[in-house]
């Protein structure tokens, strides 16, 4: 991961982005992303692998980018969040359901 | 990431969520997930660490699922995505601007 | 209003569309489409009116399409969600703050 | 279309909020709220009618603010697109198929 957020960066900063890399703008450009990877399935549930392969890096490197801008560590803001929605979503209440936790 | 993968995995398998996890329905999650995080800075460019650090974490947590349940190395495609954009985004052409490059 | 949903919805038609309108697809164009709209502000706030113009026009046109498969009139469903707001917001406590009424 | 237009303008001005609604923040809320609208069919296709019809009233509230703020008639855009679209999708090629224009 580190090795990959090292590429990442140096992509960036070859180009002089970082001047444009606020968070903010970060958050929008996962967002933008995030819409064209949904738009390989805008119509039904088959898919383009290719297409859905570029448009996922495409969020990854963005949120790449903003863990990096932040000083945030991946693993451990995700392994964060999985103990909270443990707390969330305790196994014998959340098992077998898509009910959101505070329908549970 | 082999091991991070592996814990959003089981959280997801101890919950027997696996059957609504489809690439589309994943798809329409990550998408969920970065209007979460977009709100952090709706309205101003200020905004609470705590907070992005768990939108920011929602949005790798459903790419990590994505991935793995697509069978995609993230490291790989994202590397792909970078050789890719350095054909569409030249350094000599694209430094210090952020410009489209159908539009460079 | 009615005029216009009857332009949107004739074009759905003549195009034999309607089987792909679901209201959850409908939900993901709405999503993909603001992702394009947010495109056009993504690294600052200069914009080109010609784009906006568009992208807006798509948004609200997926709006339109499902406020009539759902059979919602959408001058009534956005004064019934201002009287909402209108609780959640009183002018005294939110006046010229950006705050979310559950930090008000 | 216009009264409506006056009532969503007038909420926003009683609260002194129109120092925080740039056509920026204003793309940004439509994103937002997309994805809420969105969430209300996350993991399957069934919905409650009476979420969708808040968040898709949100959707709409910042169409209309960004309309008004940018001087832009719904009406005139949506049709200008439509203009635009069936030069994209000409029957006789789009009839039964959700293919991107670019694919046709």
């Amino acid at each position: 991961m580190k090795e990959l957020t090292k590429k990442v960066v140096e992509f960036t900063q070859e180009r002089d982005w970082d001047q444009f890399h606020s968070p903010e703008n970060l958050a929008k450009s996962i967002s933008i992303e995030a819409g064209e990877l949904l738009e390989c399935f805008q119509w039904n549930s088959e898919y383009d692998i290719e297409e859905v392969k570029e448009e996922l890096a495409d969020v990854m490197n963005y949120c790449i980018q903003m863990s990096n801008k932040l000083n945030l560590d991946i693993k451990e803001i995700v392994e964060l969040k999985l103990a909270i929605n443990a707390k969330k979503y305790p196994v014998e209440k959340a098992k077998g359901k898509p009910t959101k936790y505070n329908k549970l």
